[in-house]
């Protein structure tokens, strides 16, 4: 049903020449296809907060520059990820003041006004090999708005390390866990903390950590209440969700 | 948005206290809330030719009764997988005509007029255990309306027994294959026929047949063009896809 | 180091002869052995608002009762997950007001005053059969304190049946949804939802859902931001985590 | 049995000198060797309207030719599959009218006189990575004749996009969806459709889509009946199949 | 094609009324049907030495019964595995000479003249939990008319054992080696002996065996050369090519 | 080459019917039949200090009896994995002073003069679930000769009731820990210990720990050095190998 | 036990300084040591008719050249597989008459009076990819002595192409069937034939293959008795065992 | 709790303002976070007798030249692994005594005084593929201070090369056993030695071998008890493993 068929009807029933129940049965036989004049784009950013996210694995450097484009001229704010350095070169040319992050591979844009951060998330890594991972998330959570503290190499082989964390860990509103081969620290950091843990498993190890899945598994059965999983490597998902939950969060907490 | 608030805004549109822009926007903010009055379940059996079908798993007798009573007070035909004994006899008392189908768990209810069948299903399996799942593609595709002939036990072992039904195989207009244990049949048979042949790999077998990994992985690599696949022991989907297949059919054929 | 050790250290710095540097010398060198006398389980109570929950898997009814009666000497809430019968007769010994929620295999009971539920938790399952999984949740989720609704029987396959909650998917402060088979639920709320969406995957289905796996990679790969996963089953985790996130956003929402 | 061998025994019968029943028996003896004398491939083409396809991975550019060259001998059509640059420049030589489809590895020659395509064959897509696998499909489908409409780019994230191609996709004679990731894009189009959908999973994705297994399972756990899958990546299993159906449904659809 | 078919068309080139090339033709577009009137059943025993075997699992034992006869009527010899004490009663009532190997479920009918057995056949075992599966390898075996020497109890970790039997593994003209949890027994065996080594995997053994993967999988892995492999738990497969083997072998090996 | 065949060349060596060269010709050529005489079991004893151990899963309580009493007659100790009370009753007639363990289903048989344990095994397992396991490798390290001390209920969710032990982690000369679920305790505590750890996953969990996968997998990627792995649930395993490492550990450790 | 002991000890028998008895027990107590001086190479080559094979993958050209320099000091064959060009051309040098078989890999030296080739190996496979993994079985089984034939490019999905090949099956005395994809070949062979087959599957295919794993477990699954399968893509050791099978059968066959 | 706050605690003990009883209990509500202070790596070293390993996979040469200055300012010996020559030349600028051990990637340095190794670790591997691995563990165990004896291409298949060595089994304190393929040399070395085995899978084979898995499940499943497993191709592990059992080990053994 297109804009135009909604049109008609209204004018039919504005003249009379269609009953208002008549004109209820023809919507009623088209459940659906009335979608096809929403405004679908703008319906979103106001409702999330954030425009959309451009991933570049898999697109051209010009594929992404026009996205950029068509973003930024409804939004002072842009996140690409999966990003090298010809997609920032080609994003560079419609957004001059975009910055790349190389170590996670991300494309920013933040307001000229600068980027207010607010709240608190936490991103705990276990070894400097996850940084790549950990880096997208904390780039993804800050440029959504949230105030992001990192605690990178706290494996639990060394716990010492990780339990002297214990009080940043205790105020935050989020944590992002970011961990490979065996996956151990979400549990860790879920067992010291009382927010929600989003655990990011990493393709980082080698033999049986079968490129993620032996973390992964790790943390789906985490015997702490309160933790939660997205894909391996990614780091985007978790941040984006920690900065979702942050956002929410009352100011008292 | 609920019925009654589409009926306001027509009334406001016909009684002139509403511009038709006005409430072109009002449809326009509520992309999918106006679905909620739809009438779903009629819609649905308009469209496909065939009431929801139960499945019965899970279900208590009482629950299998109680959705067989609310079927049939809009259809002449009926039919629920995997039933027991017990669902039966439930559903008799709201449906004295139903039949059991004991080999595969199928409950039936024929129009009083008789079942119609047209075209062509040709359902092959590949040994005796593999029947269950054969039938239930059978009296599928048979309560839908299709015409349904069987070739039962023709292994690729004993290749010759195939072989000899190619005049049939040449003939139906849609097959359903059934195999356990390799799973190879379903290659031969579509290395044969020139029409859509839809692969049920089934969990007979032991050992390395992983409980029907091993047929549906042989299925899904099969060289032959024309071969889909449904999940394993799903003898339902296969028979409601060749049905909907042969319904569509040109007669010519 | 026992509480002993360092009451004595304590002591000889009190009477001079331990000099202040030489103490802490002496607290450095044994960095874990001061905790084994933390208070441990009244701490974790104040922190996470909510006792320990009891686990009945493989616990004898005996067990369950004890550990009921520990819990409720310093609570007046108790929540049991994969209770049976028999848990329950022995847990209504010490606890003449529990509940017992069949379907799902929770105990719960209630503070005297009646249970105090804030906010919006919205939990969205598939099919009938993922209802145990479901209730788990919503039990969990009302125990801590969340008000819950549900909307149940709302599979892709009938995506109108989920639009038409359109409204109610807006309004909730988190949402945890249900699904076994193929477990795409969670991309499509995902898609509509502003709020984090943590998805449950059932065991529920055959053939070549492997007791839950296909539908935790779906979860896993849904390419809708917002979305985290829980171990298949795990009713438990996903309204924990739901209650945690709802009883710490900010009321504006 | 060689054609020679027949051809005696039928001269014998023919002077006498073999009765009919001692003919008879002689057959009997050797049920499979008269078919080495079969002409296997013009029967072939006749029997399927369509020749030969060659699948180009791990050939060499001359063996591709000569195929070519071969199949136009008696047909004014040809299709290849998984061709690079370089199997194209090698068929243009034999075949001058040949065209390369770049994204999805496709070399076509059409019939002089153009392509005739009927019906409607519709194929569905979740993101742009998706492509190369639906344009696959999509050229083997219309050099089989049919007539393709695309709608690429509907993920279910996004579920208003799709939603908005309801009436495209129940005028459809058979429809193509093409999906990575999680794939729940099928069981979505399935409950909108009411023809036989194909699923093709694709390998698009990271982490714990393992390449396609993740949307493969999802697919063959769809709840949707009338969805059938192929093997991951196998664009040209889904076209084939498609414009199998559509070639044969009745004209009145 | 059915036997009148051709009947009919030898009747007309016999009268005249067909020319011989016109019936060649005739042939010639049936490639396959003329195999519906072959003696399926009677070559297959001429060609293997063997009636065809019952594999019980599934069946009735009226069923077991009925087959059993049929095949006795024209054979002196029977076998059946995966029998339990109810398809042997069943059996005993059409053979009242058959015997029932109750730790493999085998029931075997011998010739009245007693078994013949030549050659020499080894079954070597790893465990005692493996002798059901060895078992069944040597009734098969012995029925199909070799000598069968068995060493069991024979794993790796006690390599002693073993080697202690070099002499009898040098001596058979076929070994089987059965073994579940690592499965080293057949490299070992292998290494030792010039003859073909047949590999059973059993699914013996518990956690990481996964229920006869690991065996499985060391099997096929084997650096022996002559070592090849059949489905776990196939004792029939092992002894059945086994003895395939020694029955072929020269007398002066 | 049997006993006698040695004997018949050594007297030919003696009466200087056969000179040394060439009986040294003779043994050459028969690497590995001089076996066949070896007193295999006595030597295994001497050198293991322990006698055969029983795996009882598979085999009749009269099979246990016998093999008991065949033990006994040439050691004063016993140990029975994997018995059932019916092992345990036959077992005790040839054994009056066998002792059940009941929780792990092991029986043992101590020295009349009592059990004398050394060194200091310790065995640290995660929740109460593990215990079975956890138990079968105190008994088996025990009867050993080890003596053994337990952490039980451990997991990492609450770290410092773990690191509250950090002092007995420290005395142990072999650590075990049984795990299932997330299996992270082994990390943690190889993080903790300087002395080799020996991991035992659990089957203990439910959903995605697959059986003991997921502990086992996070088992096998610990980032901490000196920790090790033996099969799911193998409590046997671990506490066999931390007491062969105790009982040849110095004692100044 | 070093030669110059064993020598030792049958000097002191021969003088009478060590009685029978005695040195029996001598020998009895070193169950495997003397083995330190067999002459290991020489044996294996007698008993298996062909010297050992050099596998070359991870081996550089001057290692191959070298063991194979060694091997042809005392034979007159030599086999390297997994060879590339410069391993070809090290070998060359060593070996004038060396031969590269570049489609498979193989290195060959024939006997300077020919290779005598005996009985029949047959060789099927299913598409030109597996022609590689074909090769290799085929030039194997050739060096070692076998007439081999080969029917290649015969799939199931064009069964007419295999049957023709009945009588050839019918003839050989062992068959290495060789098939990627499905691998559903193997069975439909194995039901023609009375012999020995040996499937090998192939990695070739894409998608739900999985490099191999679907046409592995579709041969494992075989329900025609009689096959047996070795590892993914070991041609080599298909064609040894059908060699060494070939190399026994009896000539009357 | 930071260091200043312990010592202003101390001080208000000291001088009285503070009682010890309540400074006892400030302590225990801060049960973790007294750690931050903690000379966390000084500490480490004092307890295992070996510096950190640097793991050089994923860091800049760069990186490993700080790391090893850092670890070589308080100590004289250096292990890094998995580093390749851009790291040797990185790390020889600040350590000119480094040694590159090219076949495993190993850098080392030594102490001026020359490397004092003690004990017996035995390394046995099965080709000579797996050398990288075997050298690993070499290396590893000797920088250790482990004085180390090889075994190396010591395959199964060749039973007697490994039972040549028998009595270098029975001297060693602790074996590491390295294997790809089928991985069952750990069982049959398992079985002859009385020590504890460390079992390292490789990735070495093909096919079925699925880059380590075969040797993982068939170490982990070994009927030998005594052993135990680490990660697929963990030289290291293994190595660092066996050389903390024979630091132990009583020199009486």
């Amino acid at each position: 049903m297109s804009e135009n068929r909604v049109r008609d009807l209204l004018s039919q029933v504005s003249d009379g020449s269609l009953s208002i129940e008549a004109a209820l049965e023809k919507f009623k036989v088209y459940p659906f296809e009335d979608l096809s004049f929403a405004r679908v784009d703008s319906h979103r950013e106001l409702r999330c907060g954030f425009p959309e996210v451009i991933f570049c694995a898999g697109k051209t450097p010009e594929e992404v520059a026009q996205i950029s484009e068509r973003i930024l001229n409804h939004s002072d704010k842009l996140l690409a990820t999966r990003a090298n350095e010809k997609h920032f070169q080609a994003a560079k040319k419609v957004a001059p003041t975009a910055e790349f992050h190389e170590r996670c591979g991300c494309i920013t844009v933040k307001p000229e006004s600068g980027l207010e951060t607010v709240g608190g998330v936490l991103i705990v890594s276990a070894g400097t090999s996850d940084m790549p991972v950990a880096e997208e998330a904390r780039v993804t959570a800050e440029i959504m708005g949230s105030h992001v503290e990192t605690v990178y190499d706290a494996g639990v082989a060394g716990i010492h390390r990780l339990l002297g964390q214990t009080e940043r860990i205790r105020e935050a509103n989020a944590i992002v866990v970011v961990a490979g081969m065996e996956g151990a620290l979400a549990s860790v950091v879920g067992g010291l903390a009382d927010v929600p843990v989003i655990a990011v498993p990493t393709s980082v190890g080698y033999g049986a950590s079968f490129a993620g899945i032996a973390p992964l598994l790790t943390m789906l059965n985490s015997c702490a209440a309160g933790v939660s999983v997205v894909n391996i490597d990614n780091g985007f998902g978790g941040g984006y969700l920690a900065a979702m939950i942050n956002r929410r969060t009352r100011s008292s907490q």
